[in-house]
């Protein structure tokens, strides 16, 4: 070979190992159109057999939806790149940290990304997955003055059409990452999921947050919180807290299952839903926000719900149950699951199975004994924030 | 750069792209022994912490257990992740199947791993994220003669020291293969878990068996079984199952923090736990063997079991809950679990919510009426599978 074809080639080589080593490598072409075609080279057959299977009537509007995840962690990194094989419109990554070997007992980041920022790491790979997907990426960290009113903006202009996101993500593992995020949210009137992982490794939940009409992260604290203290003041002292790759691809899961029941409408989505890894055990309630919330626009928003609701006309006895869909039928399949007669996510009979079962760990003082004044007639079937509160206090 | 040069660059270069595309790439050295240090260098910090959170005496021993995993897809290839993350000691990999396109609609493999055997590209890749574990791989379809011959021979013998494997994980997606691991487990005595995920991609399952003592695969059916329909017909014909990484990446995190419960020995072990996606329903069960199981090695197991248990001197009143082991304790975190109470994982009321709200799906004949003799005093708490039966044809 010539000298000059040599150094052509040593030019391509690097560039190659460049792109597979940090993504963007183009493994395959962009698809203009998500088809059911079952062919071996079609990454969406198997998502567009949900329509055939009764479970999803118009898959392809997932490609018009923008997700916000806020960290892109043990939970946040698994939660994008499930979002990203589902084909999701866009996604906006916000974290500040960098890959670290020592993440590597959690799924997603590889050793080769050592030292990379976790947004531009994760971005490249998710890229490299699915071309499909559009990518922004915020290298900052969220409750800095200048960064939150920039995160502020992204949430209300960030969607591929310019709007508001659809939704925002929490995987954040700190109460400041946490207090940004359902602030934001509340002052945009923005739907949200919470997660967190407890330090221990074995319980985490999911948390769905309806500015005015469910809890915000303010008016109650969730049954099993991330510790508030700082991670890097933790490895400071020599100290971390301990992770599971397990119990982070559980939250992640149950998070986006949510999330695309949310999107796509089908199932219903849980308001609270936990995880207690030693007993297998899947608590799920739903809390009414705290008239008393120190949140000023979480009040803001509970006046607006409220408004709305008494301005509807009352509904008639047994309307509600015609108004339920049915979330999918019996199919050629032979599988068949039906909703009658299941108790509803808010049942209080599992939240005290919860009181049965598990001892709560609150990082944050309990709320001002005002909140016994809770008279709002929010969300049906749901336990105060009181009963709740009392409940743990009889453990 | 001279001519020699350029060539040895240009060989270096694509030595190195072979072995970060395909895996084997050293991204770290491997560690002789597991450290709790706290530094970002050290991918076992997080999980060494498990010891100072309380919630496993003896993290290090992961690394003298040896499972195997048959079937490396959506299911398998995620668990074979979070187990080589965790540090297992041996992972052995059984799979016939090539990474195609249409797999990316789930974790783990990347679209440049197309065309490469799902065995290969899972080991390589699992290889350069932790080069600790030691990898054994079959390209092999376990259901043939000679294959069922070398892969129970593999069972007996596979494992670190040459003996048997610690645990077999069956992830595979069809009723052949699931008979072939459980005939083999039968045979060899061997405890294994079963996993599953529906056709439709929003319901799944893990199992529990240990052969004499809990139901085998011949037994009873999985509550939610994946379709016995072969997928490569259901190609042929134009048509595939759906699925989605959020279930498939559930049903792994279930079974792999089950397996991490067993082998490590904190909290509680499933028997059975299943998934209902549309609902986050979580049932859980134990099923007593069949008496007239068709396996004749289930039945042999059974009757060691028995045989066993007679030989056991009878327990005085309040030892059992003497022997029970305070699974953690509080900790300096604040954050406590405590197991009072706790209805225990075979509780028949939570069967009873099963029977409410989902109806069950069978691909095979019901089990013969002789099955009503069953008298076998088995697992304790649990439901027979006349009950079972009987629930399922009541809704």
């Amino acid at each position: 070979m010539s000298l000059e074809k040599l150094q052509k080639r040593v030019k391509e080589l690097e560039e190659e190992l460049r792109k597979v080593k940090h993504g963007g490598a183009a493994s395959r072409e962009k698809i203009a159109h998500m088809s059911a075609e079952v062919v071996d080279t079609n990454p969406y057959s198997r998502l567009m057999a949900l329509k055939r299977m009764g479970i999803v009537s118009d898959y392809e509007k997932i490609r018009t939806h923008t997700v916000a995840v806020v960290g892109v962690g043990g939970v946040g990194s698994v939660t994008a790149e499930m979002l990203t094989r589902c084909g999701i419109g866009k996604l906006l990554l916000f974290d500040y940290d960098k890959v670290e070997l020592a993440n590597m007992n959690r799924l997603f980041f590889q050793p080769h990304q050592a030292g990379l920022s976790k947004v531009e790491a994760a971005a490249a790979t998710l890229q490299s997955i699915n071309p499909d997907v559009t990518f922004e990426t915020h290298n900052y960290n969220i409750t800095t003055v200048d960064n939150f009113d920039h995160f502020m903006e992204r949430i209300k202009s960030g969607s591929l059409t310019g709007g508001p996101v659809d939704l925002v993500l929490s995987c954040v593992d700190n109460y400041e990452a946490r207090m940004a995020v359902n602030r934001a949210c509340n002052e945009l009137g923005q739907t949200w999921f919470e997660s967190g992982v407890s330090e221990n490794a074995v319980s985490g939940h999911i948390q769905f947050l309806i500015p005015g009409e469910t809890a915000c992260f303010d008016c109650a604290p969730p049954l099993v919180v991330a510790s508030q203290i700082d991670e890097r003041t933790l490895k400071r002292e020599g100290v971390c807290a301990a992770s599971l790759p397990t119990t982070m691809g559980i939250v992640a899961g149950m998070l986006v299952q949510n999330v695309l029941k949310f999107l796509l409408n089908f199932g219903t989505v849980s308001y609270y839903l936990g995880y207690n890894a030693l007993l297998d055990f899947f608590p799920t309630m739903t809390v009414r926000p705290n008239p008393q919330c120190e949140d000023y626009w979480c009040k803001v928003r509970q006046g607006e719900y409220q408004a709305k609701l008494a301005a509807q006309p009352p509904k008639e006895e047994g309307t509600k149950e015609e108004e339920e869909e049915v979330v999918h039928e019996d199919n050629e399949w032979g599988i068949s699951l039906v909703e009658e007669d299941t108790p509803a996510p808010a049942a209080v009979s599992q939240m005290s199975g919860l009181a049965q079962g598990i001892r709560v760990a609150y990082d944050r003082p309990a709320p001002p004994a005002g909140a016994e004044a809770n008279s709002a007639p929010a969300v049906d079937d749901s336990t105060s924030l009181d009963e709740l509160m009392a409940q743990m206090k009889a453990l």
